[in-house]
């Protein structure tokens, strides 16, 4: 039977006194490097948990892997929308460029003793996720990308099922050929869509075709570099699912170069639902990501898990809805 | 002579003891609301101005009238690229929607004792300013839109260089018959943008035509019904300078809907530079304003102010520029 260690155990361990264990645990600055993080691994590796009651500021921390990202926006708006219900204030950091949320961050968090973290990241840091927790602080990852690991608190959306109705959307509308740009292959959201992709092919007797499958990294530039290459081929698709809004975007400027009118010629369905999709010519039909709400649902999350109530699960997906707008159209016979 | 009055005096004066004077100063809870008004309003008639150093918290306040704003992602972006070289996090706060940045705002302020505060608001609260001001606390509007006041510290753009470059692009292309969609009337750079338009104009020797002028709200849809206007006049214009990025992406809305084509039967100048305009179809040719290094120039001059830099002014206004795109070319004849 194992026991998590408390905090003398650890602090023998480690060769220091209990109150440099302490000054760790807090975040206090005057620890020297290596100590840290011999007290820090040793935190890990038992499993160790503060007991009893924290002390809380009225703060909410909401850290992006990168502010660049064009649906920061919606995330901010919809935290923003929960806090203000229980008179919180949002401590905004971003991650990328810096040591993934690093100790200089970690010092920080520990420094303000926030109420809570929503992480907005495609990939949880083990290590950090483990540093809160030994801290009582409690997380929830906004993670629209992937899966971030069994028993983490997550709110995600159903990419696959997004992907399968963009795809049956123009099966319906009777296109046949129908091209793919998705996303990078190694993150879950990605994958997921693709494979909704797949089945809803599958599921219409339409046999999958390599040549008109591409990975982009869901940036403008790839949507049109890799619609291209789709539009150039000599049996060229009637319609393309472009993965994300931004690869939409960089599409309708490949068809727009080579004289193709969407939707008469070409129909494209994106996936997001970003405010630009309404004012792009024509609108873009896509299959809406509820940012917003899903912000709204973590934050709420991270709240109900600072005071002690636990969640019936840990792990919730809002669903997808397909949006029809102008960007979509029975293909042309001939 | 006047004098400033002390924390004694005011007490005095407000009928409480100095202790409750300090409470109201210190953001504290635990202080009556009439009492907490009475002595707030006294240490503004008399001009308090607290002595000395004051302990602060390595945060900065970025506050927004409104987060919808499509503006709102280029400025967090500027102040975080600002604090991140000083160690520096955010408290992001919205004041739409509450009383405009009101009491509990102040107070959650107060408790957090931030290095200072950016403000990106269209009109300061006076009230607001002198309480910053009798704690010490160094504030900076970031001020696309108008004028804050004398004395106030601010970070704006050239809007009537703007209006006035985006009309001569188009009078150099040879357009004679140039509408405008402007914004509200009540926005300082609204009017400022109009200003310009005007100016340009005159110098061209064009007689200014009220029916090719409207006044639209910065938002997509005042752009598409403003539009349908223009372009319904039986001498429509050839060229329309849209005041602002959204408005011009309702105005290509109601092209299409009319059947014309941009640019070669309408051209369409925007103000902003969002990232949107370099995805719609086609591009837009549009005034760029700085936003993200507005920001960090209001970042950067409000940590100057809380280290006791005196800055050379306090009022900077960043160039704009006009990015050409695909949105602008010369008028057909005929």
């Amino acid at each position: 039977m194992t026991r998590a260690a408390t905090l003398a155990e650890i602090a023998q361990e480690a060769g220091v006194s209990a109150p440099t264990v302490s000054k760790v645990l807090n975040g206090r600055a005057d620890v020297a490097p290596a100590t840290r993080e011999r007290v820090e691994e040793l935190l890990q590796r038992h499993g160790y948990r503060r007991r009893g009651g924290r002390q809380v500021s009225p703060l909410l921390e909401l850290v992006f892997h990168q502010l660049e990202s064009a649906w920061a926006m919606e995330v901010i708006r919809g935290v923003e929308n929960a806090v203000r219900e229980e008179g919180l204030s949002i401590v905004l950091s971003e991650s990328a460029g810096r040591l993934s949320p690093g100790q200089s961050w970690m010092d920080g968090v520990l420094a303000r003793r926030p109420t809570g973290v929503v992480l907005v990241l495609s990939d949880l840091d083990r290590a950090l996720g483990e540093q809160l927790t030994s801290r009582n602080i409690p997380f929830v990852v906004l993670d629209p990308a992937g899966d971030p690991g069994r028993g983490i608190p997550a709110v995600g959306t159903t990419n696959w099922d997004g992907g399968l109705a963009a795809t049956r959307h123009l099966l319906d509308l009777g296109h046949r050929r129908i091209g793919l740009i998705g996303g990078p292959a190694r993150m879950m959201c990605s994958r997921a869509r693709a494979d909704g992709y797949r089945a809803a092919l599958d599921m219409a007797g339409i046999p999958y075709a390599s040549e008109l499958v591409k990975e982009g990294d869901f940036q403008h530039e790839s949507g049109r570099r890799l619609g291209m290459e789709l539009l150039g081929l000599a049996d060229r698709p009637t319609a393309v699912f472009a993965g994300n809004d931004l690869q939409a975007f960089g599409l309708y400027e490949a068809a727009r170069e080579l004289g193709l009118r969407i939707p008469e010629d070409l129909s494209v369905v994106g996936f997001d639902d970003l405010p630009p999709a309404r004012w792009v010519g024509p609108p873009l039909t896509t299959v809406r990501q509820p940012l917003t709400e899903m912000a709204e649902v973590a934050t709420r999350l991270v709240i109900d898990l600072a005071r002690g109530v636990q969640p019936g699960t840990v792990r919730v997906d809002l669903a997808t809805t397909l949006v029809e707008r102008g960007s979509t159209a029975p293909p042309r016979r001939g």
